[in-house]
């Protein structure tokens, strides 16, 4: 199990569509699924529906709302793979052209109407790449 | 987009082994991936090593930490598949009996030493399913 850095760990977010944003809702954590790409070094992701997520995608003059935001690709029988968690501030997207542009690349969902666009700006990114062959498990029959 | 009832989400996180565990540290959002399976309605993790997840292993006395514990299984092109988000309090799992049988029924890790077992006992159970054809790229030549 190797340490990814900065650069490695945001290279692999980039190879995937697929994550998962962590934020706190009414004091507990909360967790959902969305589409990301990335801009430079920022995650940019498109808030559907009137959910939990709504808030983050809410106009507003504070420096954003502290997040957490995962993807990995980890194969589930050799545990080989990889998975970063990148924490920083998320803010709503409010230049029109950003957004237009944000949303031409991200594909919608199913039926969802579009509440916002939200941006991560990477504070802190950790990852990890899982490349040596597992041990057998303790089942096997020389277990 | 369809959402799941309580038995229909539980049963949806039984069927894979992968999903991420999302806690609070130092007040701030955290995710981390992990193996899990269920025993009854009980989504038991092991924690690995002595980062931040070690904290939730620890005997306590307490009625535990309050935790979000996600699974999916989402098509990155065609969006279909489901995600399950679980709420609940996690625990160390103390009688040595269950120690034991959670260890011989997770795969560990690679090189890394297990610290505890975990139990989250759903409280808040939610999640949806895509099963609709979903719409064409808006890059689509026709868009």
């Amino acid at each position: 199990m190797r340490e990814l850095d900065r650069t490695e760990a945001l290279g692999l977010l980039a190879t995937v569509s697929l994550g998962r944003i962590v934020f706190t809702q009414d004091a507990l954590p909360a967790v959902r699924p969305v589409n990301h790409l990335l801009d430079g070094e920022d995650i940019v992701v498109r808030v559907l529906g009137g959910g939990a997520l709504a808030s983050l995608a809410a106009p507003t003059d504070a420096p954003g709302v502290v997040v957490a935001y995962e993807a990995d690709q980890i194969d589930p029988e050799t545990h080989l793979g990889w998975s970063v968690v990148v924490t920083g501030y998320a803010r709503p997207v409010a230049d029109p052209g950003d957004v237009d542009r944000y949303t031409a690349a991200l594909r919608p969902w199913v039926g969802q109407p579009v509440t916002g666009t939200v941006r991560i700006r990477p504070d802190l990114v950790t990852g990890f790449q899982v490349e040596a062959v597992p041990s057998p498990p303790s089942s096997a029959p020389w277990g």
